[in-house]
């Protein structure tokens, strides 16, 4: 009976669609679906289970805040070998910030998928990190840890976690990058332009050419960190003649 | 090469003796001993890696107290299905607090493990705790989340985590259990001798009698956490009998 039920859920087309989305922006498939809706459910719709327990995404964030805890300091323990405790604890507290996980829920547009009573607007800043600990727990609770690795490996480590920069060490890419251009008398510019995308969210994309060459691209909510983007992967392809100019 | 090393190494006597207590504590097989070694090793040796790399315990109880505290989210997150945010962060700080830390460590006598230059005396009372949560992060590391689950689930959480104790629902199954015998007419008696073990650690062997007949023992660093283990085990077992009663 259940099966059937859930092959008539599965169905719908709402949900197939909200599978597609969530399969896409976490990389695997989802098995339990109604675990991700949970993950973006407010507790303004005053919602409750079968067991009449709460259904909305504030467990899933306090249990996605745990399990990102400890694959940062994970992460950070195989990254930097030589680190003691206190700067690896300082650094999990950067990474993890509610800056920047705000930052990271705000990219992947995670307001999209919420269903709220309250207008979105007035759900305050800090909703964009929530909705990013709900997911990371949601995943752990339908694939496990090792999946959730894989999630935050990809979509936090990857491309936000810069030990150079957490480090204080490089400050700016695109700073360093102009510094080498002028140098080595190569022309650079960043091209800019605002992409909707969806309702919600405001994206920046930017192209970087170096001599008229297309090197690298980079796309975030804001210009600044879009071009930063764009600039750290073609730091990454000049590398070895930045380090021997600079 | 590395294959007949490590035959080589394994087939030392003493570390035989160090591969069967380990394994006998966590309750499974470890794969690579040099980690838990390595979790026992306090930082006044300086030792260091063939890198370069400081070997002691301090990365891996870093490591360790992440670990406890995804792990620890993970049990209440399925243990107390209507519980919020709130509550969950609160339990979860009562459990993986410095003092029942220290105790865990204490119970398991780690201390005897440790190798250190300064008096194991006079390293200070958190020694326990942290090297318990050294061992974790050993676990994870050699065995991966799911081992660091397993001897979490069957040596923390098992034996020292008490839901209703926490929720100060139940301050003290002896003072439970001494009333219910006394509202009906029922014998019970607290066996308890001291039991040296070994040289570091005094532990009590508490056996609980109801009308003469044993029915459940405790085993603790203190006499009192002795009697109050084996008080709540004789709890389940007249649990309903108990509960219509009081």
């Amino acid at each position: 009976m259940k099966f059937f039920k859930n092959i008539k859920k599965s169905r719908s087309s709402s949900n197939e669609i909200f599978y597609a989305q969530i399969k896409k922006m976490i990389g695997f498939a989802p098995k339990n679906l109604s675990i991700y809706e949970q993950a973006f459910t407010h507790t303004s719709l005053q919602l409750k289970d079968k067991k009449g327990h709460p259904l909305n995404f504030e467990r899933l964030e306090y249990l996605g805040d745990a399990m990102l805890g400890s694959i940062v300091a994970s992460y950070l323990y195989d990254e930097v070998p030589d680190a003691n405790e206190g700067y690896l604890t300082q650094m999990r507290s950067k990474i993890v910030s509610r800056d920047h996980l705000n930052e990271l829920g705000r990219d992947l547009d995670l307001l999209r998928y919420l269903k709220t009573k309250t207008s979105k607007s007035k759900i305050g800043a800090n909703i964009h990190g929530n909705l990013f600990e709900a997911l990371v727990g949601a995943i752990y609770l339908d694939r496990g840890f090792n999946y959730c690795l894989k999630f935050i490996n990809k979509k936090v480590i990857a491309i936000y976690v810069d030990i150079e920069k957490l480090e204080g060490k490089i400050t700016s890419y695109k700073g360093l990058l102009i510094e080498w251009s002028q140098k080595c008398k190569r022309n650079i510019k960043f091209e800019v332009y605002e992409d909707t995308g969806n309702q919600n969210v405001k994206h920046f994309s930017v192209k970087l050419f170096v001599d008229k060459k297309a090197v690298s691209k980079g796309r975030a909510t804001s210009k600044k960190r879009a071009e930063e983007m764009a600039a750290k992967r073609a730091y990454y392809v000049f590398q070895s003649e930045i380090e021997t100019l600079l």
